[in-house]
């Protein structure tokens, strides 16, 4: 893997990474001139025992670009400026300029409740130039690749101090609010390890603790002996729908055995992964012959430094479908509660994801 | 309170709630004529070490209603009865047709993870007779009956037995998912603390552990001694935008002292606790002039039959608006890492609130 670290005009970092070697003479194009002024600050939630970030900014735009335009599009007129420059690279990540959680470059208010800097990183992952393909389209390679750089970026962010945790994720389709369609996902890097991951944690802990294995690897097991609802089965990865899942097409990917993170993978199993992962997304898009909307969340070990034997990366995939018509709101029981509840059996939606016949390549 | 306790023709309960006495002589009607025949199951998930439900109900109906048929509205043509008779009455409450959880049936299959017996109650609440009202244009003392059915729906679900935790809720307009639009709440009635109130109830009892004190009792305190963010502050009861809000107009709704559950309210607090409810809702509803959708949740203490002075009963309000235009979706820090990230300042989303001019009665 090759990689070309490049500063933007406003300050943002931009990398650009590639199966091939990279033009060191590409510069790095931005939609804005003035450096970013972020200072999103952390409020403590005292009946829910966490923090909360508060990010409020106007939108300081320095041109009003055509609707048409693209800003994850390589740059193709320096009037408009995108976010990518032209030039022979596979995979984008660059500092969202509205971020979440950023360097703070003020102190957080003082209120009635504790707060602190919203220290983190807000980056955008550029999953391919071609504003028509989608991550499951990409070569198997290209698949491939973006696992090493989520890797990287995990390494490289983790390197700077500060940060508890690195979650990769994608929001697909207008159905789960995403208003540009050029493939894309996000990574956030959190000061704390945040309620979902340290709950999965915790879990993952007790259970390594008593047994001496890994919770998702004993239930990777025991649905790969049973077989009902796998997806994809490799020689090192593996994709189905959990006995427990929660949303209907839920699906998890993931390597059989234990890994804590990317960069914990071998060259075998990351491409046993991305065949695992190319599989599904085929099959979403398949399913109603459609692109089908998900949340995809990348979970691994945390980035104290320390072992995580407990740690298993995976991705779990929160389709916002129940049928081909009908969304599944999460409401009452499931936002008020955490409680969620489903009106489909995992077993009759793995089926069906079953016998969307694709081809990998 | 008057009420009057029905069974339908298919075995589900029905029970009417009045301010005045209610006619003994009232029947109760079904849109279905087979009994119930529900085994809703509990799986575990054991990365999240929680319990998810799954109820796959086959569309059973007896009949096909009139596409404007309203299923709440009062039975008026014995050929299409709804849910919910004629007759002087003020708030009806009967058991869902398809509930998430019920007495069940039938053992729970054995799965690779632990399965239970989804046992619980799902109830549906009509607030009121007129499908055009909505809950915060009911006068107050019928906001104030429908805190006392609340209450008398806790303690009767409670006393049947098996009941970790009961939940009032409402979801509100098309956004949140609601295809009915007659006013109406839902209850469940949970056999464990789900993992949101088990969450509340853990960092409440830290609290009074270490303080002798509510979490939710000294955050109102402070939020009145410093005043920007109220919404509604009475002698007993007050409503307000959290310091900590998760969501643009998120609103809490709360006696002023702790109360651990509808039934500790007094008759001077449940009718300021009306007050407060019905300011809030008022507000929503002229704020863009159209009706806020929302998703409201009133917490409580544990039905463990146990003294919980550490709780404190208060509604938590969750619209999905950001603007008047605009979603706030749930995506990828939310859903997948639990870390809510806000774009709005609750100081300023109170002052649009606090404009808001309303007419209580």
């Amino acid at each position: 893997m090759f990689s070309l670290d490049l500063t933007k005009q406003d300050g943002r970092h931009l990398t650009l990474y590639s199966r091939r070697a990279i033009d060191p003479t590409i510069t790095a194009p931005s939609p804005f001139a003035e450096p970013l002024n972020a200072s999103p600050h952390l409020r403590w939630h005292p009946l829910r025992g966490e923090w909360v970030t508060y990010a409020a900014y106007r939108q300081g735009r320095t041109f009003l670009p055509p609707p048409e335009f693209n800003p994850l599009a390589v740059t193709t007129d320096p009037a408009y400026p995108t976010e990518v420059p032209a030039g022979d690279w596979d995979v984008a990540v660059f500092d969202n300029r509205f971020p979440s959680l950023a360097v703070p470059s003020a102190e957080p208010p003082v209120l009635i409740v504790p707060t602190a800097p919203a220290s983190g990183y807000c980056e955008v992952v550029v999953f391919t130039q071609d504003p028509q393909a989608s991550l499951g389209k990409l070569p198997l390679a290209h698949i491939g690749l973006l696992l090493q750089v989520w890797g990287d970026r995990t390494a490289k962010l983790a390197r700077r101090g500060g940060i508890a945790y690195v979650l990769p994720f994608e929001n697909r389709g207008a159905e789960v609010g995403v208003t540009l369609h050029h493939p894309h996902g996000q990574i956030y890097a959190y000061p704390v390890v945040p309620p979902v991951p340290a709950r999965i944690q915790q879990e993952a802990q007790r259970h390594y603790a008593e047994t001496g294995r890994g919770v998702l690897q004993d239930l990777i097991g025991k649905e790969l002996r049973e077989g009902t609802r796998i997806i994809y089965a490799g020689s090192h990865a593996v994709a189905f729908v959990p006995v427990c899942a929660r949303y209907p097409y839920e699906v998890w990917v993931a390597p059989i055995e234990p890994v804590e993170s990317f960069n914990h993978l071998s060259a075998e199993q990351r491409a046993d992964l991305a065949r695992a992962l190319k599989t599904v997304l085929l099959k979403y898009d398949d399913l109603w012959q459609r692109p089908f909307p998900y949340l995809m969340a990348w979970y691994q070990a945390p980035t104290d430094g320390k072992a995580h034997p407990e740690s298993h990366l995976h991705a779990e995939f929160y389709p916002p479908y129940r049928t081909r018509d009908r969304l599944k709101y999460l409401a009452g029981t499931e936002i008020a509660a955490g409680f969620f509840a489903m009106d489909a059996l995992p077993e009759e939606k793995a089926r069906e994801l079953q016998q969307v016949e694709i081809m990998l390549e």
